[in-house]
């Protein structure tokens, strides 16, 4: 169906009344556990959501946003990237009273069924979807089930979800020019997880740039972001025939593992190899050399995702919110190339 | 009361049937909304918790688990410890498919009436203390509503609550008896909060090592464990008539910018100045010299807080668990003092 479906659908599909839907919608004694169940489930099904103005009423609101991760749990210890955006959720979350229910899943099925239950429980009122690959089946099916929701990443043509995003091409495209205008011609990228739509539009700019500048070589290596592939890539480009002279990295602990790799083969880094890191963090700074880097505030990039879906369940319209480009921030990991 | 609350003692407390308490704590239809409010908010303040097996077979277990933290929300992701820690906890959630729910608030007051509320509303099976006040109000608050919970600190004599604890002491004693054996007279300590029971348990351990080993100097410079206290702390200690040779810090953070202010002096380290670093992040082994470290496990301590927490609800019995000492990593940021 195209219009919202209304309580009164809901019934009819239920085959129940209009109050045994408005009770166990509203999550009010009234109804049997099981029938309540099964109204849950047909309302999810249906798209089913309330209006604004009936949530700033009802008294079921969880008052909790779910972030629902599909990676390894003892991964997102590691990843500064992570954690600084969920402190910057909370820097919103905590403004108002609203927890986050953060839940650490396997894969896309699961993380669907996790915000399926969570949703159907009335424990979450929104969610905040992450890591976005190309091909998402979590969009579709959060549309499926009504539950809102704000994207990180790209907006996508054809959904109604908004979409927090911030321009990837552009801040690589901006890191390719420094290094071509200092006589770069052979930059090699150590990327993120191939599957991730910001690695792939990455990827694309990354050769769009490398065919403008005319590199003499442009080769990418797609990773898992840990420190072992950022320092094994790294190792591949430059024990190669014709190694690169600078090297992107899509995040920062792949960007401190080149550096101790570069370290270990004897090379002097920004003397043989440039350096450009992916994020921002305090690693970049903490380096030795410190790192050139990719500078973002993820923390604001949080607080950002956590005030859209915040205004959204407050009845604003879904319009996606460009966040700030990332703009590239020398420090001592790069410098020009003599001419040969 | 000494012994358990039952249902009983709720019913006349509430002047309510049995009946209706069990429909109230099961969250099952059958009595009013504001009855029940008072039922549940009776049965919290007298310390009601439903029995193993009795919560085996409710339907109102809510799959999740409370973690409140008291800090600045933009703190959270800046240190190495919390993440990683948060981290450990979802490796053992997420196996059981049990959410966490994470809010930040500004106090104790604040984090009591949260969990109180969570509780209430049966968000939460029970919840996990981190950051432990020698004086702590959380904890009697938590006896008072029945909340099942670990303490993540030192067991509280006269507290039923399991401790999930290292012994902070033994590692920083390890620390002083390595310097005081390479010859180091003036040793400081950049301590975190004051009001933090694990950093008044190491400032005791640091003075009676201090006195042990009869140090010329054993300055300890209170913080607040970000970059910016660590770097003035530093400063302070180095431009003192008579500089400390060796300096001990309470985190990573603090101690890789301790490393940056000495360079900033024309300092060499570990040849002016050894560093021994509070835990082991990546960040000491980034760091350029590479920091000796009071190395722990901290995944490991999460994913034990979790499941001492999970086997608890489960109904065992409520023993304190103590993870490994944490123990002395020798990287490259120390080094013996020459006979002056």
């Amino acid at each position: 169906m195209t219009r919202r479906p209304t309580i009164n659908d809901i019934a009819e599909a239920a085959g129940v009344s209009i109050g045994a839907v408005s009770f166990a919608l509203n999550d009010r004694p009234g109804v049997s556990a099981r029938t309540r169940e099964r109204i849950l489930a047909i309302a999810a099904e249906m798209g089913w959501q309330p209006s604004a103005a009936a949530r700033g009423l009802s008294v079921s609101r969880a008052e909790a946003i779910g972030l629902v991760v599909a990676r390894d749990a003892a991964t997102l210890g590691v990843e500064p990237f992570y954690m600084k955006f969920i402190a910057g959720l909370e820097t919103e979350l905590s403004a108002t009273g609203t927890a986050l229910v953060l839940q650490v899943v396997a894969d896309h099925d699961r993380a669907i069924e996790a915000l399926r239950g969570l949703w159907a429980a009335r424990r979450i009122d929104a969610t905040i979807l992450t890591d976005l690959w190309a091909d998402d089946t979590r969009i579709a099916a959060l549309s499926s089930m009504g539950l809102p929701a704000v994207l990180v990443g790209h907006p996508r043509p054809g959904s109604s979800i908004p979409a927090v995003w911030s321009d990837d091409a552009a801040a690589l495209t901006e890191a390719l020019a420094y290094l071509a205008a200092i006589g770069h011609r052979r930059i090699a990228r150590v990327a993120g997880l191939a599957a991730l739509e910001h690695t792939r539009i990455r990827t694309l700019a990354f050769r769009a740039a490398a065919t403008r500048h005319r590199l003499e070589s442009a080769e990418v290596i797609d990773t898992d972001y840990t420190w072992e592939a950022g320092a094994w890539a790294t190792e591949q480009l430059l024990t190669s025939a014709r190694p690169p002279t600078a090297i992107t990295y899509d995040n920062d602990i792949m960007a401190t593992a080149g550096l101790h790799v570069a370290r270990k083969l004897g090379l002097d880094v920004p003397g043989n190899l440039s350096i450009i890191a992916g994020d921002d963090s305090q690693l970049c700074e903490m380096a030795y050399p410190a790192l050139s880097a990719l500078a973002r505030d993820v923390l604001a990039y949080g607080a950002n995702a956590a005030r859209t879906l915040l205004a959204h369940l407050d009845g604003a319209p879904a319009t996606d919110f460009q966040d700030t480009t990332p703009r590239l921030l020398l420090r001592d990991s790069c410098s020009p190339v003599a001419p040969q």
